[in-house]
């Protein structure tokens, strides 16, 4: 899948309201493989023939793929290894289409330095700037309870 | 991945406490996989060595692969086809470590026959009884508003 940098903010990187967008992309190749490999055979995002005739018109990727872009950040990105994944919500507003170019982004909404904890504001949008999912992440690494390091 | 139905009780399947259980293992293989295709690299789930350094000491199975478990379920098995996710929220309360047995949950726990919408509790169990995640669902399809079907 394609994935890459599009944007940052200058705020520090343990302060609310820091942010980062990444442009996404999911290939009909990866639908695939993501279907063999998690069991979530449903012919909506693998036929097209099927696809067509439900209310999306086409395939689209399965929603916990989507999803599994911010799982992606926290882990390799931001604030990257070490973090420990607590809590997550998704809204599927709209489905995310193959092929297309879509943004992930994250805004750090709240940080719990007695506890190491963030709070962290999960976005899919589209190519228009609608949403496309929307949910909230809860993480704890030790660069939230260390905030010498915001500065970096 | 292992995937077994286990358990299911004796509730009509569009009514409220209808549950399923599902067996399921996670391979080394399968997160070896899963990594590579969503690019989800952290060395917790496939470096062994690293794994050890950490809190949970061997490696574990990534959240959002764990959780796809129910997009599984409820876009091939129960309500199967034509299920429109709307939501779904997940609690990480401890990790998944691989080539263990766990059990997948489904409760429904609210039904909305006019908008054919339904609320699912969704559980990871260890084999224990300990609760690993938890969290709720929503979903839409045309069995919950179709109301004739329930004693199929």
């Amino acid at each position: 899948m394609y994935f890459s940098l599009e944007f940052q903010n200058d705020i520090p990187f343990t302060k609310m309201g820091y942010e980062l967008v990444y442009k996404i992309k999911f290939s009909q190749e990866d639908v695939i493989k993501y279907s063999e490999i998690t069991g979530d055979k449903n012919p909506i995002h693998t036929e097209l023939e099927y696809a067509k005739n439900t209310i999306f018109k086409q395939p689209i990727v399965h929603g916990f793929f989507v999803g599994s872009v911010f799982s992606r950040i926290f882990g390799t990105e931001y604030p990257g290894l070490g973090t420990i994944y607590l809590n997550q919500t998704m809204k599927f507003i709209s489905p995310v289409f193959l092929e297309e170019f879509y943004y992930a982004k994250i805004i750090l909404s709240e940080v719990d330095i007695i506890k190491g904890k963030a709070n962290v504001i999960t976005e899919i949008i589209d190519s228009y700037g609608a949403s496309i999912l929307l949910g909230e992440a809860k993480i704890m690494h030790t660069i939230y309870s260390n905030q010498e390091n915001t500065t970096k």
